[in-house]
């Protein structure tokens, strides 16, 4: 693999940016990983594990005389980290960012942008519930989407080159309207988030279950749950404050959804119940055949089926 | 391993009882087991697989002169299957069942229980979301919680024997009120399927948002969703009929919750949100700790974290 970009800088070193350094470093993408925090302990943390090839202690040594900066702060914190960064762009440099929302990053980062500056918005489809310095992994983006929002004015050269480098990562890349992107995660990430830190939360405020048992008997249902809700509580935050009008619109779908199916169990309509159920059913086959899940029952957690794995009564 | 009961019956031939086919030969707990279900499909593909010792055409031939029986058909089929063996069960034999929930089984199934046969409630919290006879394996049970919900006439010795058969299949025994049980289980389990089950059919109505995009970028939070989601649909129609009291109970605390996080949303607090999101994650660690997951990122699907696996940025 040929090098995309000579030098590279990361803002912010946490499981995204650890993994694009990972990743970009065995793909040989960029001749040099710079990278910072605004946090001392993850700065060291990240020298400890060589994550970058310099960590240095503010953005604007990071980007200096970078030809690729990479935002990977939260959506909160993306229009203060580029009014920072701006006077120390190099001309030409593109900028891009990973954060969940693109709308509000635009409007956050659009006004601080130097015109020699091509700002490119960009969100992996990726992570784990863990964060920090520490949870990054090179596989990360292998065979994960990585959208981009180009904006009307976005050189064409330069997409397609960020394009190469995030291909070089792993990821498929694919193209969207910010506002088109945003509703879509608001239904396939943001609002199932919300969902399961409530789920979680209601769990936690039972007294007549304690919390012991709840957390004993948690692996019918309730665990997967908690894995999406042990997610980085001030980068959702984020998302939540920032993509409010698409996730209140599906929010209140849900709700909707949630009352009628409630009322058949409230009426014992099972004939409405089992419609329903085996309608979604049908939704995970889907994902299995477009390869964006594994069909090993129960993600594959220590679970061997004989025979073919059947997801009906046979 | 010693044989624990001479001969198993199993009514019903779908992932639990298949599983606890597998295991129960591999710890040479039963001498001979007979199994059968309704359904012709099932149990030729259950002779094919040689899930059992003797696949049998009824219930009544599969319970004769069985030590054990267990009732591995949905919640709402108990009643029925129990007025059908009745006849034809050994005196002195165990009847126990692997249903959700527990209150509504002791219901269907004690009118019909003869005096010289001992019922004893049961409830392994294992499965994946694959169903049918294909999807047993051996380790279902391994490490999981079978809760057992005893009678206050339950014969103790046949319990104790019951909990041995049990703990030969891998599984952890604890006892418990059914009236209780029901109450964790709608927590852990059946609230949370429920929920799974909306947000799935939200995304499958959406008109703006195609079924494609939804399932193409499915990677970050819905995909757990769809896959809780793709659980039976018949078990899981029996489950929210006969919970009904604790299921809209739990759910009634579920939307007051939901509605307080989307009042935040709509005005901005996003200290409410960051502090809720914060308690949320600690109890994933207390399920990590307690044993009932992989503390790998994203279920181990893939994930190769480098370093210690950090939950929070250092």
């Amino acid at each position: 693999m040929s090098v995309i970009y000579n030098k590279v800088a990361l803002i912010g070193l946490g499981l995204i940016a650890g993994s694009i350094s990972l990743a970009a470093r065995q793909a040989g993408a960029a001749s040099r990983i710079s990278g910072t925090s605004r946090s001392a302990k993850t700065r060291s943390a990240a020298r400890d594990l060589k994550l970058v090839d310099e960590v240095v202690d503010n953005a604007a040594a990071a980007v200096r005389n970078a030809d690729l900066v990479v935002l990977c702060v939260p959506v909160g914190a993306m229009g203060k980290v580029m009014a920072e960064i701006k006077p120390h762009l190099k001309p030409g440099a593109v900028v891009t960012d990973v954060g969940s929302v693109k709308q509000e990053v635009i409007e956050q980062v659009s006004p601080h942008l130097p015109d020699n500056v091509h700002f490119i918005p960009g969100h992996p489809l990726a992570g784990t519930e863990h964060s920090g310095p520490y949870s990054g992994f090179a596989e990360l983006f292998e065979n994960r989407w990585w959208l981009l929002t180009p904006l009307p004015d976005t050189d064409p050269d330069e997409l397609s080159r960020l394009r190469r480098f995030i291909r070089a990562l792993g990821a498929n890349v694919e193209d969207m309207e910010p506002a088109h992107h945003d509703l879509v995660l608001a239904v396939t990430s943001h609002t199932p988030h919300l969902i399961a830190y409530t789920m979680v939360g209601v769990a936690d405020h039972l007294k007549r279950v304690t919390e012991s048992e709840v957390i004993k008997y948690s692996a019918a249902g309730f665990r997967d749950f908690t894995r999406i809700a042990a997610s980085d509580p001030t980068m959702w935050r984020d998302v939540f404050l920032t993509n409010k009008d698409a996730v209140l619109d599906i929010l209140g779908r849900f709700t909707e959804e949630l009352f009628m199916l409630q009322r058949a169990i409230r009426m014992g309509d099972g004939e409405q119940l089992h419609d329903y159920f085996t309608r979604t059913r049908a939704i995970r086959r889907g994902i299995i055949e477009a390869g964006q899940d594994t069909a090993a029952p129960d993600f594959g957690r220590g679970a061997k089926p004989t025979g073919k794995p059947a997801n009906d009564g046979v």
